[in-house]
């Protein structure tokens, strides 16, 4: 029988533009889950293992070997060190590694950070850094990038499954609705549903970004870092919070091709993935009281809905319209804003998702909060779709 | 009492320049690993985990996610999959996740790669990318690199402990003779210590590279991939191979700017690091049998040598010497050819010394066997020595 996992610690400063290093702007983030998890740095800090998620550092950044940096910047010599690096599920992986750490019984307490800094570089530069991550062969070199292929799979969904634009937009309007209660959220306006769907109004305020996809079905491009404490459950009473239970993980691979794949519009391993987490945790989707899906475009948060269990196949947007994944509905869904809204600064992402469910499973989620939840679902996606992370955190004696 | 974890298959192409792509060069180390360990790929192949190091691969091949894209061209899917990034000592940092990985008792086997693809950039370039590890304000802008570092170094350890040019070309002639007998070795080739040592031959056949550092003092620029399958001990049996244990993993970070250490002739690290995987191992020094240390720079074996407890502070060159270091003294060191002459692909690097230890303690060693090594070092070194990998393994049931 394994050790069991908890968190003690987040931390996540608004997301948006950083105005400090790369290093600087992790450290922050750190600070606050140390300080949330009561553990002063220095001489005795107790911290075994840093783990840093970041995607583009080398290409946007022109730095490595960053998280021996932030250990010597946190003072928490002579702690271990890796970064990790997964695409944009990099965050969801290195809370894996953190919970293996852990579990393994080489450590006790582990810091893990996800961090990018995006908005140093021009749009097409990040858009270019983030379809590195596309088959080098046969993808890249045609010019394909993420919203690309989100196109063309929302054009796919929508042929099959009848999927109408306005879906999309509703998900966005939802979205940027909970993130106006999330103080780490970056975009904290809400779109007009009336406006952004007016046929009139579209061409000018809410563009095609990628046909069919236009502005408001697409996150933004933004810097951030975010960061949690995990801990042995044994050692939990060293902290001042009682520990939100890391029950399940689950991850899976895909073929890298995204055209390889037998069924376009099917994300595979996001259903394996959460498959394997609820199969860990001994909990179904039925479980489930909170969700953070990864909805870089909001057609992934339609489709992972339906990969993950929460409603059947092709009918994620007709929950959409009833409101089923509104705050008070029957599985909430991203209710810090997510990707949309939020932002998605790649490395970060996925820690950010498991501070989210931690706040609302702790009752920390003020003006969004989901009452009474008592475990959540956090999906993190990578590549376009050929890595995928899934979690589950639940509050444990009650 | 966490699950033992041991080596159960070895892949180590030839490090040189390659002529495949970054994901088919690691692919070929991979496929030699897991033909070693008796493991069919596609469907059943009972791969649960593949972590990959590289330390460059954003900044000299524009890619990224390739762990992921490496599990599909093996046919592995859905196997998890992470890049591991730790400058230099990414390969180690890698074996030890595919431990903690198996320890945790979330995978059975894991398939760790380690690959980097130098030789497709510049030198200058090249030497650009590793000095990104460097701090970013403190060093970096000022242009310092690596064998700036290296040659500082090695002149004040002169200056305090007798350490003489001559010193450093001794452990390269001797890492030469080495390789010779290394079909993975990318340079073999022997120079003569009386023509390297010659003053009137030096300035063309050794020239300064950075003072007191010459060419022969400096390791060469390789592509190279190397692989490894890690298996719990209590599923060994699956495999064809008698498993070489991991009995001890330690790890130390030390201060991200070289200024600001106590003693700058220290590698306070790499003693932290040793001790922790003794200690794990319940193993010392005079245990050892044989060892790998990271010779990027010739003078860092003499200094680890004496770290890791094999011989008296100051006094490591004098072992050199005396000839306690070679194949049939004391503690032979770089029975590989070490990063001098097998060459040293960053990310690649961790991988290949844990190999040559595997193949020492399996006695396959051929032409360079260490006679009845039973338990075996190797020392990983991340930047100027801020994140220092060590790790033990053993032959067991003997």
């Amino acid at each position: 029988m394994p050790r069991e996992v908890g968190i003690v610690g987040v931390g996540h400063p608004r997301f948006g533009k950083s105005g400090v290093s790369f290093t600087e702007m992790c450290c922050y983030a750190a600070m606050e889950a140390l300080d949330d998890a009561g553990i002063k740095t220095g001489p005795g800090h107790g911290v075994d293992q840093v783990f840093l998620a970041t995607m583009g550092a080398q290409m946007l950044n022109h730095q490595s070997g960053i998280a021996s940096g932030i250990v010597d910047t946190l003072n928490l010599r002579p702690a271990m060190a890796e970064t990790i690096e997964n695409g944009p599920a990099g965050g969801a992986s290195a809370v894996k590694l953190g919970y293996m750490a852990i579990a393994s019984g080489m450590c006790d307490v582990v810091l893990v950070i996800g961090g990018e800094m995006m908005r140093v570089v021009s749009g097409w530069e990040g858009t270019d850094m983030v379809a590195t991550m596309l088959h080098p062969e046969a993808e890249y070199p045609y010019g394909l990038t993420l919203p690309s292929f989100a196109g063309m799979f929302t054009r796919l969904i929508m042929e099959k499954y009848g999927v109408e634009e306005n879906d999309l937009a509703r998900v966005a309007v939802k979205n940027h609705e909970n993130a106006m209660h999330n103080p780490s959220a970056h975009i904290r306006l809400v779109p007009k549903y009336e406006v952004i769907t007016d046929p009139e109004d579209q061409p000018s305020v809410n563009p095609y970004v990628a046909e069919p996809l236009r502005l408001y079905d697409v996150c933004p491009v933004s810097d951030g870092a975010a960061a949690v404490v995990l801990c042995a459950m044994d050692v939990a009473d060293r902290f001042p919070k009682k520990p939100i239970k890391i029950a399940g993980i689950g991850q899976a691979t895909d073929t890298h091709a995204v055209a390889e794949r037998e069924v376009p519009t099917d994300l595979l391993a996001v259903r394996l993935a959460a498959q394997k987490a609820y199969k860990m945790a001994g909990l179904g989707p039925e479980d489930m009281d909170v969700a953070e899906l990864h909805d870089a475009f909001q057609i992934l948060e339609i489709v992972e809905s339906e990969e993950v269990g929460f409603f059947p196949r092709g009918e994620g947007h007709l929950a959409v319209r009833r409101g089923d994944t509104k705050i008070g509905g029957k599985i909430p869904i991203n209710t810090s804003g997510g990707l949309k809204a939020k932002g998605h600064p790649l490395g970060a992402t996925g820690v950010s998702q498991i501070i989210e469910i931690v706040r609302q499973l702790r009752g920390e989620a003020e003006g969004r909060q989901v009452q009474g939840a008592k475990a959540g679902l956090a999906v993190n996606f990578g590549g376009f779709g050929n890595n995928v992370v899934a979690t589950i955190l639940t509050k444990e004696g009650e």
